[in-house]
């Protein structure tokens, strides 16, 4: 079965999901129980310096609340020490099993022969969430998903909460065992959202419980967004939010030479896009916006301390 | 036994190496006997995009003869494809077996389970000569060496020659013997200089024959060369050059953010030193020192055809 549950506009309507001992999310946080919650988030950290240098200026600025990393990417070792030397920082585990660019590739961090349905006959990623989708073996991504945690916090980085790289990780139901089997053991949160309680399937609803924690809504810019403008985009998405926890996905790099190499012939999540992200989520507009909404930035690891850790 | 044959500053007189018709190397390039020869040679494509950006440049503008691969890091891809749509020129592997900048690593490309003396904790490769000529298996460097040269082949690069980033793949004897013997396994000539002919390991001695080319002067800008200033460096190398078949080493790049975070805290081979051997190379200055001192630039390709692949 071929399912993407993560990485989809969103069309759900906010319920108010309560955590174990019946507060809503946002009173465990410490907030009222309709407050406007939103994790701001910048995925991809390590895939680039330009990327890396991009979302290390927004989480300096506290223009984004959160990031996630790439680990098997060649600019990991970048974010690892930006993460050890700045341990307030929210950061999680972008997990990768895709290498989707045309001229620059990565493999997996676990040895290749330990999980060679997850390769090509070059030693990389496939490109397509589709081609690992089909011919990933569910425990090897799962191998590959463990060690991927494992090498994140052995570099120094306090990994705050998991997601997935292009949805890949959550692309067949098996897949998203193994992704929320992953969490359980590190004792993380795992990005989803409500349509994980559409599924029936039973292995999947054994891995959730009164901990488990599901955002509300789940933003990120598509291609007909970008068409229609970013700015208006983000302005819409913040000026509409709702009660409830909110995820907002972007996506930060400069307009540079390494940028539109990486991302050649591929103007979706080009180098524009990303520097547009990044113009937009560290101006004073995004902020007056935040502002004058309500909206109230949370981190995963207050999700992760007060909710999944929660004694 | 720790030895670097191949990268240090050169000091040895040419003699003429003769070849198995007993015609010199520029005699059987169509040269006279006593002809300046120069592989004007670019070294460590691949390792990003501004040092792919560069050495294309530079190799469209036939301002370098020849250039070599570091098939394990990230950008290779980028080159195959350069390879591939550009196939006279002429191109070699850099045979790779360390990682050595501070926040931007890769691995093997053989599955680290069969090479695992060469990686560290994290699956790169050591950063140091030092480790890998301590820690390394020559076993496991001859199966890593060969891979690359294979996979180079299959991504398209027509592979005329090999040669050694920093030295590690020739810095034991025994890792001496592996290259010398992945050359042969491909009828590719390797880089070297004549100070090999005064090692005495007799296993060495059996992989040299009168097809081997040995070069008569090799040289590279060392940090103490570059301090004293990289044009009056290179002006004096083509201003002494003596007859024989010569070799120039030189590392393009461009100064920007990118290369700037890849030799992050190293100078010497850094973002503005690599930018000053592209500006050197590229310029009319050095092609009319090249012709005022009537050197003639070979590719190493004529060296495979005419000499080590000879009828």
């Amino acid at each position: 079965m071929r399912i993407i549950l993560l990485l989809s506009s969103c069309l759900l309507i906010s319920t108010g999901i309560l955590n174990a001992q019946n507060k809503s999310i946002a009173e465990s946080l410490g907030y009222p129980a309709n407050a406007k919650l939103l994790i701001l988030h910048a995925d991809d950290l390590g895939v680039a310096h330009s990327e890396n240098r991009a979302s290390m200026s927004a989480l300096d600025k506290n223009a984004v609340s959160s990031a996630s990393i790439m680990v098997p990417c060649p600019w990991f070792p970048e974010i690892a020490a930006y993460a050890s030397g700045n341990p307030g920082k929210d950061l999680g585990v972008h997990l990768t099993i895709t290498s989707e660019w045309k001229h620059y590739k990565w493999g997996p961090v676990t040895s290749r022969d330990s999980v060679s349905s997850l390769t090509n006959k070059d030693g990389y990623f496939y490109s397509s969430v589709d081609s690992v989708a089909t011919l990933g073996s569910a425990a090897e991504v799962e191998i590959e998903l463990r060690n991927q945690v494992k090498k994140a916090f052995r570099s120094g980085v306090d990994v705050t909460h998991l997601d997935v790289h292009m949805g890949a990780a959550a692309s067949t139901s098996e897949f998203v065992k193994a992704y929320l089997k992953v969490g359980r053991e590190f004792h993380l949160p795992v990005l989803m959202d409500k349509r994980i309680h559409a599924i029936e399937d039973p292995g999947i609803r054994s891995l959730l419980d009164d901990r488990t924690i599901v955002l509300d809504k789940l933003y990120m810019e598509e291609p007909e967004d970008y068409k229609k403008g970013p700015k208006e985009f983000y302005t819409q998405v913040i000026r509409n939010m709702e009660p409830g926890l909110n995820c907002l996905l972007v996506h930060l790099a400069h307009d540079d030479e390494e940028m539109q190499g990486v991302t050649k012939e591929h103007p979706d999540y080009g180098a524009t896009w990303r520097q547009a992200d990044f113009d937009f989520v560290t101006s004073k507009e995004c902020a007056d916006l935040l502002k004058e909404n309500n909206i109230k930035l949370v981190t995963w690891r207050e999700l992760r301390d007060k909710i999944v850790r929660a004694e």
